[in-house]
């Protein structure tokens, strides 16, 4: 059945959108974005601007996207604001000169801040579908993301339908929108394999101002191989993982995992499925990366719930030719639910993300360079680390070649505070934060995490000050990085 | 009938607790603490000192406590360890001495990391009860806090029966304890007055080892009258919670509010029950004080769902002689349900907290003194303002005769970040933070809520650096923290 949709040209479907309105992309990480349109709509700013007039839009997204999106449109000069997260190279030196606006949220709010109208309207959803009905029906690809609230909002939809991937992908999301309060219920998700919506999103017909067809791969990036120091940091999390069910004080059954992005995450779920005193385990996290795909082969993950797939195009094709087998483990969530804290808390995550830095009281900075450069925004971090049963950040110890100590006596810019921050990992070794005061706290950090080469500096920070609950020298908390501003090295301070 | 369990003398039962134990005590603020085991407690470590032997354990409640408890085993020192929350001037000083250590945590997560064993075993529980049944039953008094999970899991119980208390307060408490992950369900709570437990904590009879019998009030302290600035912060919220019922952001039967601790707050609920543009309202909060009793009584709050009483004796005795009045219109939780992320983020609570400090970026501190001093503890406000619909914080603009400003460039201790903290009021005015960027923050705080004699200072520190995201120069991000500690005035920084 033919569908009653105008089927456009990428250029036709961006020339629909104005100058200074709001769009919502569909997609969570370069996963499940749409590429062509916006590309398109970077063209568009390019032509506008080059005939002298301004052209520049509001950009709200799942969370990170693909070059054809922020990429492509940060480079014409087209992004006025922009919300949740980035991760584009481009945008970002946008973000930090103060060109772009950028609003850096916790994930799971997002869509209900859209819903309450607290961001103001969304004029525009686009979205990439492996499929549309004639009545509405969107099966999304390989990410949900603020997808469902944006097809809800938005006055106009535009899909771009992606024949790469495979209308079978029908089957493999579950889409549910909390209602909004006073008349909110429970999200009824009591263990990760429960399926508790849709298997599409639904919009009017009547807002699908029109389908583009695209056929092109998602954007994601490769991973680096696992270093020594991504593999120390990974074998130290399993080993006290496991030490933690052996004492009790983790269920012998083990509890849903939730894992940050990147190489060390990669490196820690390896190390986990490789240790014997971890059982088969799940998932309920907002992305997946390639390493989860063979422990799902080998039975090592026996079930993982996700906003995202973020694999490469190899494991993607893999996953796709054989959907079948999967479609019993895996399932495609929106952001709003992956990262809900009522579910979070439930389900009992352990969740693991990534510090830029931890100061010695176990604050964690997850943002900001030297404390005023963005890097990509807090995520999902915030939603899991405060809800879960167990948080832990890790981190090298050191960065650039050993210049950059990762512990630091006051971060920069804090994210998540030594209330919420239980456990932290370097190479070097594991500080178990919980129950401690802070000088406690410092002990441990400097002992166990610190690299060798920062930590009597660190002691010596703390000798500045005695006396106090939490001993800082306000006039030498940032003494380090001043130094590193100055000097690239923040070794051998002067306290 | 006569109870099977032993009627012992404060100091009998205070014998029983020995060097090195912890103990949970009922209670949350003074409300609903025990006294006379405290008081005989720190008796008893003091004849201990003086004997030449140790005498020190492990405190653990809801939240703050009366005199007799921190105050007087902090006067004998007592306690090695704290946790969750503090507000006792002898304590305080002893924690910022290092004397005593102190976690401190969301109150929300304390009764799960009992049970957890992350805060090690617990052996003793001492409860303040209006009645006790032979089968083990305990109905407890004016606060619920975290005697539920004590009672779980400590290896003796003693209970003050206290006579002051009528044991007609049998049915005014709805105890309930989640089942912990993997296997843990729904907190079945889809409304404020929603009753989902048991009117009594039950332990196993054995674990009784004794009764003490009191008769001893609540150890609450008044509020001051409301001042010209507390007036002005509470006219300013209303005034801008009335306005967003009218632009369609808060439903227009509106939403349950929490309300923290102090002057401020009684005083931001005067304002609320005054207003016209208010409807009726439900609260779901953590602590109810006295202003909020006329509110019930004239029907502006239709019910109150809180964990605590926190009133005035008199207060008290009013609610006592009208129990039956009080019945339908008020419920007492335990903190671990009053505070759940679950619930708060169901029901749609607009919380609204204090701050010590505000940084012109929109982080919060809410517990350090120049970043080094404990006040009292986070309390439930992370638990609150991460999961609310609306998240507010309030503070005068300045402390200490206009010395301090209350927005300062960076905030010397983090608790609240700017991904959670939504609005900021003063009594100068109302910063709307939503969806703005830093500089736009910054723009919001220094010219709405900041004090007129720190406004251009605050823009010149915003001047010393440009072209970042947030723009901090960190070698002065603490100037007027340092000016104020050596000068004892924040004011004419030069930067």
């Amino acid at each position: 059945m033919p569908l009653p949709f105008p089927i456009l040209s990428a250029a036709e479907a961006a020339a629909m959108i104005e100058n200074g309105q709001t769009v919502g992309f569909s997609g969570f990480t370069p996963a499940g974005c749409p590429k062509a349109i916006p590309m398109a709509i970077a063209a568009q700013a390019e032509a506008e601007h080059a005939a002298g007039r301004p052209f520049r839009i509001g950009v709200l997204t799942g969370a990170s996207t693909g070059d054809s999106l922020d990429g492509a449109l940060a480079r014409a000069k087209a992004i006025a604001f922009r919300a949740p997260y980035q991760s584009d190279p481009t945008l970002r030196a946008q973000i930090n000169a103060g060109e772009t606006k950028f609003f850096d949220m916790h994930l799971s709010v997002m869509p209900q801040m859209i819903r309450y109208g607290f961001l103001g309207p969304i004029h525009w959803a686009v979205v990439e579908a492996s499929d549309v009905t004639a009545g509405g029906g969107i099966v999304l690809t390989t990410a949900v993301g603020a997808a469902p609230t944006f097809l809800q909002k938005a006055g106009k939809v535009l899909v771009e339908v992606n024949r790469r991937q495979s209308p079978s992908w029908l089957g493999m999301h579950d889409i549910y929108q909390p209602v909004d309060p006073p008349h909110r219920s429970d999200v009824p998700i009591y263990s990760p394999v429960d399926r508790v919506g849709s298997p599409l999103c639904t919009v009017v017909p009547e807002k699908i101002a029109g389908i583009v067809e695209t056929d092109l791969d998602d954007e994601t990036v490769g991973f680096a191989p696992p270093t020594d120091v991504t593999r120390r940091i990974g074998m130290h999390i399993a080993e006290f993982l496991a030490s933690e069910i052996k004492a009790g004080r983790i269920p012998k059954t083990f509890l849903p995992i939730q894992s940050g992005v990147g190489d060390i995450a990669n490196s820690v779920l390896g190390a986990l499925g490789a240790h014997p005193g971890i059982p088969n385990f799940q998932m309920y996290t907002e992305v997946l990366q390639d390493s989860v795909i063979p422990l799902l082969q080998r039975g090592r993950v026996t079930f993982a719930s996700t906003c995202s797939l973020t694999l490469s195009a190899e494991m993607i094709r893999e996953v796709t030719a054989q959907l079948e087998w999967f479609r019993p483990r895996l399932i495609l969530r929106p952001q709003e639910i992956t990262n809900h804290p009522e579910v979070v808390r439930r389900l009992g995550i352990i969740s693991m993300n990534t510090a830029i830095e931890v100061d010695v009281f176990g604050n964690v900075n997850s943002t900001h360079i030297m404390g005023r450069q963005m890097m990509n925004g807090i995520g999902g971090s915030g939603d899991f680390t405060r809800n879960a049963y167990l948080s832990l950040f890790s981190c090298p110890s050191t960065q650039k070649g050993g210049k950059i100590s990762t512990i630091v006596p006051l971060v920069s810019h804090m994210d998540h505070s030594e209330h919420s921050v239980q456990v932290v990992a370097t190479e070097w070794g594991v500080a178990d934060l919980r129950g401690l005061s802070p000088v406690e706290r410092a002990e441990q950090l400097i002992n166990r995490c610190a690299h060798p080469d920062f930590r009597e500096s660190l002691r010596d920070y703390l000798r500045l000050t005695k006396g106090q609950h939490t001993p800082h020298h306000l006039g030498a908390a940032f003494k380090m990085h001043l130094q590193f501003m100055e000097t690239g090295d923040m070794r051998g301070v002067k306290w």
